[in-house]
């Protein structure tokens, strides 16, 4: 009998998040295809997207492609994908419309193949029995898979929360994962999100009060903020105006965009009467609009970004306006989202973030729901998938109070192996890859190197010598200092003057020979004068030439 | 009768936190004097002070420097305060301890002359009679301020929680604010930093248990970071110790003089046969063993940043230790506190942070708290201050509710002037100067400019083109190309050579005539050329000379 082999692709951040492997024989296939955005310190990157280097000699056992839903950490880098393998494409009708809509504007969706599933809908791929089932998150049409495999069942929640009142109605499959347990499950990948969150997470339903009592309190329009994917909260927002005589504009083209997907399939009901374009809610009574844009995460050319510094083509903040957050910043992206805030209200809107008010829950599952799922399923082994190492070891341990015994529970990174055969489960070595770094048109140009002068760059910028020698090799003219990101050389005279000084008595040194040895000897002497003087190490780069004549 | 004028001093931030100051006629006094650290795209700046430019004219007429407690944020910019000012500094005995102690390194604390200020002694400073009262803070010795001024009477928070057990033993002034509620207050500065947490802050007391049951429980060393000035958490991680049969090893010079200062003031209390080197941490049994150090904000030169790398001089994380991280990671580090406990957890350790177990709570007043204080003294006017506009805005938000009204609450930025006269209060113009860069060894000579150059650098790096021209303006030889920060050249050879090409044509123009003309020209089309190829904009930029002649 072969070995299953589970692999979460990817290199540091959310274990198994974008990208997840399994294998057995010669057939593979691939879960999710996400992109992360970069860390603060990865200078000038657009994106990441997991390195599936390790794949590409065996693209040809790759029979399908599963995303479990339409966020962008789990299909943000089929783009990418695409252009380099031939599989099909499995996923709900929404998520469906959703990777369309997105790899439309890289003229790529036209040849790819998509394969329609369905929840409680089995599918035979190779070896492997797939029977996605429906989870609760902030999207609709979100998928778990249990998988049967000639191993034994393999039970992957996506992402999930038990939300007994979702916005669809439509509760979580128990029924399913109660038949998974019957049959016994091998081994469960749970989303470790929230597992330092205690508790279970608000329903969604807590928004409709927030909402409520906002759009009925608002002396002018209301401004609701929040990502272009959640669609189950464009439907909260648009039911809230209904109910409170109010009227929607949806502002920005890829919530546009979304909305009209989801409302074509059907997860979106927008009645026509509660339509209005973004010209209405400038005209309209105040007290009957409602606007719903993006920029939830401080970004500076969203709508929200936008209309905080007053840079939105087509709207501006009036003194009334009420500006609802309905969104948790992400790690790293706190201090743009407060900066965001503090703009609008220094712009006279009054804002409403959900520290004051429960304008948002989060969709993933916390402490309790986790237990839940554990104790639904009983599964033989445990994997923690879906969070930072800290969410993995915090999930681990409260998988272990349930009594999944420790050897029976696998914390890795993304890049190993995770193997299961007859005998069990064995973690193995690390595959080759992490991540690549998606900058401007190109992916994968940007090493750590160039990182790492950035980051030089950035803190102390650089400093740039052209040193004229004559025919003796000894200075010809004053050398001239250039330098961007460093100290403001204009007003720096005695700087300039000492470094010109520095230059100068190093080219006219009598054991250098060469434009080799003198810019060697330049970079190194004027780097040593700066820092003296400055405590600072701007890159130093000298340029040895003749004068130019002048003409 | 004259003006009574308070300005909060500083650029975007927190309001009046770092620095204000209080103006009778020709009588000035400063409140504070801290520092702020840089937001994340201040790139290379270390951190930054108040602009007292506005001060300059008039340092003649500053009376005082009254420091309300020992906080980086609170007395971090007396350095360099001190090298321009001459005025006594006031503060508690342990603010002054620290104080001195920060200075010292600057060797200017000789210079200086401090006044001690005590709760509840009432000085007097030109027309200010100044009455210091006890507040409960994350340190011990804090005060706030009772200012009778021939105007009327001004209450100054300070950063103050209501805690009614704190370490110290000391339970909140009640009966000083009931006395100054007594004799009317025209106006109260009021913290505003947890206007947007409900109810009341958690009392340090809770922190005493979730310390015990670490303590027991973990099955090795105890490591406990949080920050230097946190006097009254380094007595608690003591006093737990004690109770749990553990020895404590203070790790990190600024801890260490810290809590010298603190215990020879009589501020805490820490019995010899408690006290351990790192050494003896290293050699005794693991369960007696609690070190404590620095570094909760995830920066990588302090103690616990370096021991998630494994890069600590005298410590090394092992499978056993625990690590305790007791603070809140301030906005805008929470990715870098999140790696470094990824990497804890990664080298064995198990690490408990706040989103788990009470290890630490705020050392701010909640809304509970601020109402309470509010209704205390029911002022006639209300400046919310000590937050940013988010924070002010909704304690503003928070007066009105308990009836203050609209008109008399101030929700300013710092620099604007806040007049008090017999007619009341009004808000006027902003005085000159926002906020200092300090970066390397010197502060202010860094700008806008070169900001937005180190923002442009760390983005997409510079390309350097040396352009080697003949007698006849005509290109000599293949132009050379540097560049760091942008993309990896040597594996782009297509790109260089086709960059190449680009200037020798253009360097080969007849319409050009002298070096600044190419060169212009060179940039320009370069330019245009990388953005075309890449999508990035890199800077540019060209040298033209003639070519060095081979030795």
């Amino acid at each position: 009998m072969k070995t299953l082999r589970i692999i979460p692709l990817g290199g540091l951040g959310e274990v198994g998040k974008n990208m997840m492997v399994m294998e057995y024989g010669e057939n593979a296939i691939i879960i999710d295809a996400g992109l992360m955005f970069p860390e603060s310190d990865m200078l000038g990157v657009d994106f990441i997207i997991p390195d599936w280097k390790y794949l590409r000699d065996k693209f040809d056992t790759v029979r399908a492609i599963i995303i479990t839903h339409g966020h962008e950490d789990h299909i943000g880098a089929l783009g990418h994908l695409m252009q380099e393998l031939k599989a099909p494409i499995y996923a709900t009708p929404l998520t469906q419309g959703l990777i369309t809509s997105k790899l439309r504007s890289k003229k790529a969706a036209g040849e790819i193949e998509f394969r329609t599933i369905k929840p409680r809908e089995k599918l035979q791929v190779g070896p492997f029995g797939i029977e996605p089932f429906h989870v609760c998150h902030s999207i609709p049409d979100g998928v778990g898979l249990g998988i049967t495999t000639p191993v034994g069942l393999v039970v992957h929640s996506g992402d999930f929360k038990f939300d007994h009142t979702p916005v669809s109605g439509q509760p979580p499959d128990f029924a399913q994962l109660a038949k998974f347990a019957g049959r016994g499950v091998l081994v469960l990948l749970a989303d470790s999100t929230n597992s330092d969150k205690p508790g279970w997470t608000r329903s969604e339903a807590v928004i409709d009060g927030a909402l409520d009592q906002v759009f009925r309190q608002a002396p002018g329009r209301v401004m609701v903020a929040s990502f272009a994917s959640l669609i189950s909260r464009i439907q909260q927002v648009i039911n809230a105006a209904q109910r409170n005589g109010r009227k929607v504009a949806l502002v920005g083209r890829t919530m546009v965009d979304n909305a009209r997907i989801a409302e074509q399939l059907g997860y979106l009901t927008y009645p026509g009467e509660l339509r209005i374009t973004v010209n209405d809610a400038n005209r309209l009574p105040p007290r009957e609009v409602v606007v719903m844009t993006t920029g939830t995460q401080g970004e500076p050319l969203a709508g929200l970004g936008r209309l905080a510094v007053n840079r939105h083509r087509s709207l501006s903040i009036r003194k009334d306006d009420t500006v609802v957050i309905s969104a948790h910043p992400i790690p790293g992206n706190e201090e743009m989202v407060f900066r965001t805030i503090n703009y609008l209200f220094q712009r006279g809107a009054n804002v409403i973030y959900d520290a004051i008010a429960p304008v948002h829950v989060s969709g993933h599952a916390s402490r309790e729901e986790q237990k839940l799922l554990i104790n639904l399923l009983r599964p033989k082994f445990f994997v923690p998938i879906h969070g930072e190492l800290r969410h993995l070891k915090l999930h681990s341990q409260l998988a272990q109070e349930l009594g999944i015994p420790a050897e029976n529970i696998a914390v890795v990174e993304n890049g190993y192996t995770l193997s299961f055969d007859q005998k069990g489960m064995t973690v193995g070595r690390r595959v080759p890859g992490r991540y690549v770094f998606v900058d401007g048109a190109v992916a994968g140009d940007i090493g750590p190197s160039v990182l790492k002068d950035r980051e030089t760059l950035s803190k102390d910028g650089f400093v740039l010598v052209v040193v004229p020698v004559d025919n003796y090799g000894r200075i010809a003219s004053p050398p001239e200092l250039i330098s961007r990101g460093f100290i403001f050389l204009k007003d720096a005279d005695w700087l300039v003057e000492a470094a010109q000084e520095v230059v100068t008595r190093v080219v006219n040194r009598d054991d250098l020979a060469g434009a080799g040895e003198i810019r060697g000897a330049v970079v190194s002497e004027l780097s040593k004068f700066l820092y003296a003087e400055t405590r600072r190490r701007p890159m130093v780069f000298a340029v040895v030439t003749r004068a130019f004549p002048t003409h």
